[in-house]
């Protein structure tokens, strides 16, 4: 009736396993650091732990993109070792004839939202993830939106900044390059913040460090551009912003909101309305089991 | 077995009716400029002159957004008299018992260009029409995106600048205020151009003057950032241009190629490619037909 899912989520720092009821609850769930070498290994191990001997109905993958779809592989940015690496079939590998269905990490933190998030509920959504890159992915009508390749929602490369910095993904000006956790940082950094990571320029931020709350300001303020331009291309009405970064709230989250309301004017954007994710780290696994159904 | 489909194309300075056969092909049609009173009366007459005595299988509508797919009502800006103007239900009463569907002018003219263009093909396209406004849709897995009320594709409120030039729809920095055929031409007058329109202007690019060159240019390199965007979030690899403005073929197709080319760099990105609709002035009125089979 109610046999769980197996679930994965590949994020370029955290590995996650799951076993996730039809109802998005997490059953048991297993967490590592992302190894610099031999990722194949700690995953298919953590898939065994977690599942132990129990029945599944299949298993669902959420992965940092790119993506290749047709291919079931994956060349996530921060996985060097990992370039069109058969991630699907390695899975299918290990669970014989059930089914198997891989999207990107974005597409799933937006489907977990929508299924069974606290704030869900509307079948327009896009979900953001706002951490060491940005992501996103788009749910339309309830069903994931995955595009051609499987890379639809891919909000960190809107370009923000005309002329704008230069992105890893080899263009400039991209979301990314304003709003990541390591690019709020460095921005910080350049103008005399002494901190390291993201973490300590919200605590520094907090505490009214004029820099750190420029810093957030101005990323808030991009993705809050960036996503009035997904709204009107998209025509959602809500939008799910998490990430380890989006976690210090109301830091992004003001500034956000502020973009979007003087820039997403005409009637239907109007009633769009951003709130912060509510299923946390889970949402990844969450969203990945419920692709089984989508 | 091949019985036609009436199609309507209300857009804000043309208005068209056609009768389409399942292949896209147009085999009647008639066109007038909308007035500025009494556009149903002109739509109705429209619609009993082309259909005459033909038997039909539906109504396909394109229409110049904002609509309202829900409620089947339509408010196009440059209509004014049309404001939440219950078209679908009007059209309906029409003829009878027949399916009628209503989409958006940039909906239309992607999956007409999709279906029956001769560029088309790709499963996943965006279409984008340059003329008075600018406006869009998106085709994924072969059938259009409507978005939550109809008005997915709006590409035109894609934020290029941020800080930009207030748009009509109460922002700022839309693509729309740069890229338009009248805002192109506000531009260049306010540079020592003389002419009256998107037209002249275009002329006077060809001629080699200076300042239209640079409208154009402009133009394109703003258009091309945004379906760099677009392309993104919607993983879409053809994207085809059309309108009025975008008629002017080289002068905006080789800025806005440009610029995709400097920033659509991710591997799923770079295959996407900006080519001239292939249906001219019909593409919404065959996009409209295709509505009944989408």
């Amino acid at each position: 009736m109610n046999t769980p899912t197996l679930a994965l989520d590949v994020g370029g720092t955290k590995l996650a396993a799951a076993l996730v009821d039809t109802a998005g609850r997490v059953l048991r769930s297993t967490r590592r650091r992302t190894p610099a070498v031999g990722v194949w290994d700690e995953v298919s191990a953590m898939l065994r732990d977690v599942r132990g001997s129990a029945p599944i109905r299949g298993i669902g993958i959420s992965c940092v993109g790119p993506i290749d779809l047709m291919a079931g592989t994956v060349s996530p940015v921060n996985i060097t070792e990992w370039m069109r690496f058969p991630l699907r079939d390695r899975v299918a590998a290990l669970v014989g004839d059930l089914p198997v269905a891989l999207a990107n990490d974005g597409v799933c933190m937006a489907l977990g939202e929508q299924r069974h998030g606290a704030r869900g509920g509307s079948p327009y959504l896009f979900g953001v993830v706002v951490s060491t890159g940005v992501g996103g992915g788009l749910v339309a009508g309830g069903r994931p939106v995955l595009g051609r390749s499987g890379n639809a929602g891919h909000v960190g490369h809107v370009v923000v900044e005309p002329g704008g910095d230069p992105c890893g993904c080899g263009g400039r000006g991209c979301l990314e390059t304003v709003t990541s956790g390591p690019h709020l940082v460095r921005w910080a950094r350049q103008r005399g913040w002494a901190g390291d990571d993201a973490a300590a320029l919200a605590t520094s931020a907090r505490a009214g460090d004029a820099v750190a709350r420029r810093a957030f300001r101005r990323g808030g303020l991009a993705l809050g551009r960036a996503l009035a331009s997904v709204a009107a291309v998209c025509d959602v009405d809500l939008i799910v912003l998490g990430g380890g970064v989006a976690e210090a709230a109301e830091l992004l989250l003001d500034p956000t909101r502020e973009a979007l309301a003087e820039h997403a004017r005409l009637e239907f954007l109007r009633s769009a309305r951003v709130v912060p994710a509510s299923l946390g780290s889970a949402g990844g696994l969450v969203g990945a089991a419920a692709l089984l159904d989508a």
